[in-house]
């Protein structure tokens, strides 16, 4: 089955969840014509679905190939690829001195769903590309900025990062790569690094990779890292392209998922050394890498909002058409559909609340990221970038925890059927696992939350962020609307629950770190449920008195009731099993 | 690496978490000779790493192949089969009647545990043959039992279940395969199975195929199935192999997980009619059939308990070898193993506490089970099989759920290498989800444990087991023993929580049966929370004075301060969400 972008839930979770019409309002958008943004989802819909759905599978069933030093993609995905730039759809957020279109970040933030719901392998490769432009933007000296950024941004060249080696993934200082000064202002780098993304593929006639690596003379850890950029190809002083460089893939993994995806090992340096340029400063290369990284943080949390979306769209589908046993309490011969099933209903519902919380995280990430980009005001800006560095761990643990946790709820659904690899439910569930893992796993995540955003700035954040949210829940039970349930209490004691916990985490971190590490799993999720809930109460409150806008109050009552209500058992987790885990190695190690 | 049975952990939950040592002070078990049961447990571990561990990633890889109407298995796979009932483990629990072992079902539990871990997909093979010996021997002819159940107790011929048909999945009534009587006593069968498990495969001689089919005067819906014995070759009358059926693998299925487990579409007819011999009596198909499934049932919720150890113990060896970062608060240049940060601790804890509490609640089930089998005592047999019916739905639902969850942490610990397939993380991942599917989905199990074992008899087997439960939190409590933690308090409300939300569901089910239903899936799991933290917090209780025992009170606390808190959360979600779930269509079908 195919794939439908639902814009009206994403523009109830744009406008009013993450707050993109009061910024409008507001003026933190400057001179964007907010006219235009549905007319640009519904185009982005319309070629999800027409060029990239068909291919989901497909890329799947083929995977890649790397023959010969070259990686192959699935059949159909080169010609995808080149009308995918031909419509200009890489370049939605670029720089428009660079050929982009310079839309907001929450545009492209909606486009990146859209892209992976209906295709996550190949979405993932403008998602690194995107990664490669905002460093290069931020970091680029003018010469590599004009040579490389106006091909990134129009798509005719992709971008990887090439972070990990055998023995540095999370920790990223431990790695060897090293480079040496050319004397001609160029570098020469060897090493070899493993998982890159689109390391290697046949769509495009060069890639620009941004590499980390070590000067001879540098200090260790991550105070001796650089970034440099080392094309594919070089490229003449007239744009075209010249000698092939010496970084080559040499070996493709064998994945879960992602499988249309070529995850290659990179080698550098068997002919001599891969010519590369410095971006940014020597040795401040970690710097740079957090600029790809945040970008890239949220993009792989819309992931696992577009794969959570599809895997509900398809569950939905098959509970519809799959006739099997009777609705409770009717009889006779008559099968009906799955979906009058209490258990089958609630799965759906569980699917659908967790996708539209997450993807309103995600959305409020991006409008805060914009509103500190684009607004005038510098205490407006400073406020919106703190929330934008607050809510990107959030956006990115929570929504691809949600990812994974719909994807299997979808082969569930499915049944028997859903174990069986050409349903595609399973697909959904594979290609969703990566997600809690790559950019920095969800534990980093949730320690970055914890030690960076909660544990900086007396927290300020954090505390700026559930200010707003009590707002919402006064709202909720101002309406006094019996169709909220249990919304209001519900989400006012998540609240307290979340308000008690930052606390303690912030006192403990200081005095009994460990502890306070212990706890930061169970504390982003209860930030996130709580985040989550008041969201939904938010577009529920905005879209009520719409027509058919009911269904928004019902939704954000299952997930307060459903999510939310977990809060004050998370907190209790925080806060009592700290001694436990902190005691674990006597179990562990007995 | 190789997996190792951790005899420690099974004899204690067998034990005391399970209540084996007191049902054999009380006399339940007769003559049966408790100083065997360490032996015997070490032996199927040593069978277990030395054979079948090393063939598990082998089936993976190459998985079956369907030629020629035949299927092959992996390399190895015929051998390793064939020193498995050279050695005796298909007869574990087989009546001894007919060669089998005749030990209790509590033992061969702890063996199914055994060969899952150690490879799930083979494991899986005997697994139904087992089904096919309680069926056979409880409903069986003699002539039929005289002929087939000698091959299959010592494991010569495997058996299987042919329920499934495209359109009857749960639906078990909506099958149309048909049988004809042949005159001469015998059927001939004509009709199509999907997903049937080791429907053919090279390692024996024989199969036997236990079907469900309809006659042609039978009743509709459930009332007109009857079951038969439909073996793949036709048996002389002196023993030896006759003909070959008209039983033929049609198809296999390219699956998520499971690879070396044939899952056949099995074609009954092409020449004539399968030759089939009735099981029972005509009609009663349904009632023959369930003995099957609840064997299988919880030997299921063992396939989850087996394959989240092995993906624990796979998890710890690779928390304690790979090394990354720095210990929190620890400075230089030296890599520590990932071990050292809190929050790999708590998905390893979260992994070994969930682990240890599902298989303590399938070894209670295995051990009423065999109380209501041997004991002598009317009453204490009727009790034990009421028992055994309440704990197989959460046996099965709850133990797979953590099979699953404990799989996708593993996958999580090991990080990028997780998404790789050959660490094999991830081979447990995709194993495990099929668990929580076949034998009646784990939607079905709670619907079963809210219809037919809370709402039959007034609850009884509900109240009874939660006045027990109420007794170890006592002990626990008087326990005054600090180590302890918050446990006491945290299973005190669980309790409660339990206990009103059995009495909440039982009025719905009579005024509100909708309501009830919907609440089915959170209520197992507040069960399974509940009674898994009580069970473990037994086993702390009669471990903690023994050297070393320290840990298992850790443990308990683990699972009652992370697990059995959520209690709380679960009751409001099954009372409060009830409406928004019976409401879902207005936003399902928006």
């Amino acid at each position: 089955m195919t794939y439908r972008a639902p814009i009206d839930d994403i523009l109830l979770a744009l406008n009013h969840g993450a707050g993109m019409q009061a910024a409008l309002a507001a003026g933190h958008y400057g001179d964007y014509d907010s006219e235009i943004t549905e007319q640009v989802l519904q185009e982005a819909g319309r070629f999800a679905s027409d060029v990239l759905a068909p291919l989901n599978r497909v890329g799947d069933e083929h995977g890649i190939k790397l023959e010969h030093g070259k990686v192959t993609t699935a059949p159909g995905w080169p010609d995808a690829y080149q009308r995918w730039i031909a419509a200009g759809w890489n370049a939605v957020s670029g720089p428009e001195a660079f050929g982009g279109q310079g839309l907001p970040l929450a545009i492209n933030a909606v486009c990146t769903e859209i892209w992976a719901a209906s295709n996550a392998a190949f979405g993932l490769c403008p998602l690194l590309t995107l990664s490669a432009i905002e460093a290069l933007d931020a970091h680029g000296s003018d010469e590599l900025k004009r040579v490389y950024l106006e091909k990134l941004v129009s798509g005719e060249w992709t971008g990887t990062m090439l972070l990990t080696e055998p023995q540095a993934g999370s920790d990223v200082g431990a790695l060897r790569s090293r480079a040496e000064r050319a004397g001609d202002g160029s570098y020469r780098i060897h090493g070899t690094k493993i998982f890159i993304t689109y390391g290697d593929h046949d769509m495009t006639d060069n890639i620009v990779h941004f590499v980390l690596a070590r000067l001879p003379d540098a200090p260790p850890g991550t105070k001796g890292i650089s970034l440099f950029l080392i094309p594919k190809f070089l490229v003449n002083a007239d744009g075209s392209l010249g000698k092939r460089n010496d970084i080559h893939p040499s070996g493709v993994e064998h994945k879960l998922g992602m499988h249309a995806s070529p995850t290659c090992t990179m080698t550098m340096g068997d002919h001599g050394g891969a010519v590369g340029y410095l971006v940014g400063e020597e040795n401040r290369g970690m710097l740079c890498m957090f600029t790809m990284m945040n970008q890239a943080r949220l993009g792989v949390g819309l992931e696992g909002v577009g794969i959570a979306d599809r895997a509900y769209q398809e569950a939905l589908t098959f509970a519809q058409e799959r006739k099997q046993g009777r609705a409770p309490g009717t009889k006779g011969d008559k099968s009906d559909p799955i979906i009058v099933h209490p258990d089958v209903k609630r799965m759906l519902m569980q699917m659908r609340a967790l996708t539209a919380a997450a993807r309103t995280i995600c959305y409020s990430t991006a409008v805060a990221l914009d509103i500190a980009g684009r607004s005038t005001d510098p205490k407006v800006k400073a406020a919106a970038a703190a929330r934008g560095a607050l809510l990107t761990p959030i956006a990115k643990a929570f929504s691809t925890d949600v990812g994974n946790e719909v994807a299997t709820l979808g082969v569930q659904v499915h049944g028997g059927m859903g174990f069986i690899e050409e349903t595609g439910a399973a697909q959904h569930m594979r290609d969703a696992r990566i997600t809690s893992i790559y950019e920095g796993t969800n534990g980093i995540q949730a320690i970055d939350l914890v030690t960076r955003k909660l544990g900086v700035n007396g927290g300020a954040s954090v505390w700026a962020l559930l200010d707003e949210l009590a707002l919402i829940v006064k709202d909720v039970e101002a309406s006094n609307d019996p169709a909220f349930g249990t919304t209001g209490v519900k989400l006012r004691d998540a609240l307290a629950s979340l308000e008690r916990t930052s606390r303690w985490l912030q006192e403990h971190l200081a005095s009994a770190p460990n502890e306070a590490l212990a706890g930061a799993t169970p504390y982003l999720r209860l930030f996130g449920s709580t985040l989550g809930g008041c969201a939904l109460a938010a577009e529920a409150l905005a879209a009520r008195d719409a027509d058919g806008g009911e269904r928004y109050v019902t939704l954000a009552r299952f997930f307060a009731e459903n999510i939310s209500v977990q809060a004050g058992a998370l907190e209790r987790t925080v806060i009592d099993s700290a001694d436990c885990v902190t005691a674990a190695d006597a179990v562990l190690l007995a």
